[in-house]
């Protein structure tokens, strides 16, 4: 699908209705980095593929031939950002992975860059409804690839045997975001130490399985 | 302080250059009412004592001789709002306050009137800076007011000794808002009971004492 020859040297071809580098991976690039920033700038709102496509340096069809929507294209953008800022930690050990997590966490929430995109994506809720659907999206996404931490964890038996991926994961997130979002508190390493410690124990005493089905035993998981 | 006369019957006297209505509780609910709906519609950023008053039906210098700000008015007619749609619960079982809490909480949020409120006052805090001061003040009283749910079953023997009210709560609405404003899930009773159950099972595992240090042991609270 790629064709890499086009985006090592884009700048040396000959100029043609459609240039090499629309198709390579470096437009890709270029194009995400630029909805990020029109993101930032503009909020959802006002992004335009227009605006983006200028920013990036290539033609409006150059972006639609990639992405259908605009919604496509932040989807695309935040979830590479993301997984980039976001690595999975694999530390053999609930405590840690957890820990990890919620500090990449906090660390992409409060770097200038990125608090700005998250800002316009939160701010912009309200006035734009298909932002509802990029977020939905976006979040099963992040929860799909950070399931491993939790699984790898039941397998060890360090958490109880059925204990819901996605609900950990939105127990571990849910206080950094309140802090940053609503209440309007700092956030930093001791608050991503301490959602851990909080998601962790929820876990271990069966509080977060399928639908919340207590589990009244606050054993953990050698039950598997 | 209150001039019940004034409120009571401001239609049937005579116009002077400060009606009695200026004065009396009648005048302050028709405020405060006033401002939840410019919120609603308008947002945060929209938002003038202008605007206020003149949908309440009074002078400008009326609203200014009680709040001396748009943010003083705004937090006044969110903290009355919220006082009238969560009342503090007091079941004498730890379980069920903190079930009655979140539901209330999701009850008011998924309302039309009050969603619009609550999306107003987080998508504006991007362009408004002082919206942070409103909204850290606001859940400073909110906690405070619903201290004794924790306290009270400190008192029990239900939850450790030493479990942060603060951060019990915070605790209990984060899964809420997390869903409502960040992932763009629905949220019901059930996302309610199963952010009590959560919130429960981290204060018992001692998960929920100030700054987070944790007590290692998973029994609760007898050591009062």
């Amino acid at each position: 699908m790629e064709q890499p020859g086009g985006a090592m040297e884009p700048e040396s071809l000959p100029a043609g209705r459609e240039r090499p580098i629309g198709r390579g991976p470096k437009v890709r690039a270029a194009v995400l980095s630029a909805t990020l920033a029109e993101l930032a700038e503009t909020g959802y709102a006002g992004l335009t593929v227009d605006n983006v496509a200028q920013r990036a340096g290539v033609h409006k069809t150059t972006v639609y031939r990639r992405w259908k929507d605009r919604e496509a294209l932040v989807l695309d953008a935040l979830t590479e950002q993301v997984a980039a800022d976001i690595p999975i930690p694999d530390t053999h050990a609930v405590e840690t992975d957890l820990r990890e997590l919620a500090r990449s966490l906090v660390r992409m929430l409060t770097s200038p860059a990125d608090r700005a995109v998250t800002i316009a994506m939160f701010s912009d809720a309200a006035r734009v409804p298909e932002i509802g659907d990029v977020k939905r999206r976006f979040f099963a996404d992040r929860f799909l690839r950070a399931e491993p931490v939790v699984t790898r964890a039941v397998e060890r038996g360090e958490l109880p045997a059925g204990t819901d991926p996605a609900e950990l994961l939105k127990t571990l997130i849910a206080p950094i975001y309140l802090r940053l979002l609503i209440t309007a508190e700092p956030v930093d390493e001791t608050t991503a130490d301490h959602a851990a410690q909080v998601a962790l124990a929820a876990a271990r005493a069966g509080a977060l399985h399928p639908a919340g089905r207590e589990r009244p035993s606050p054993a953990a998981g050698r039950s598997r």
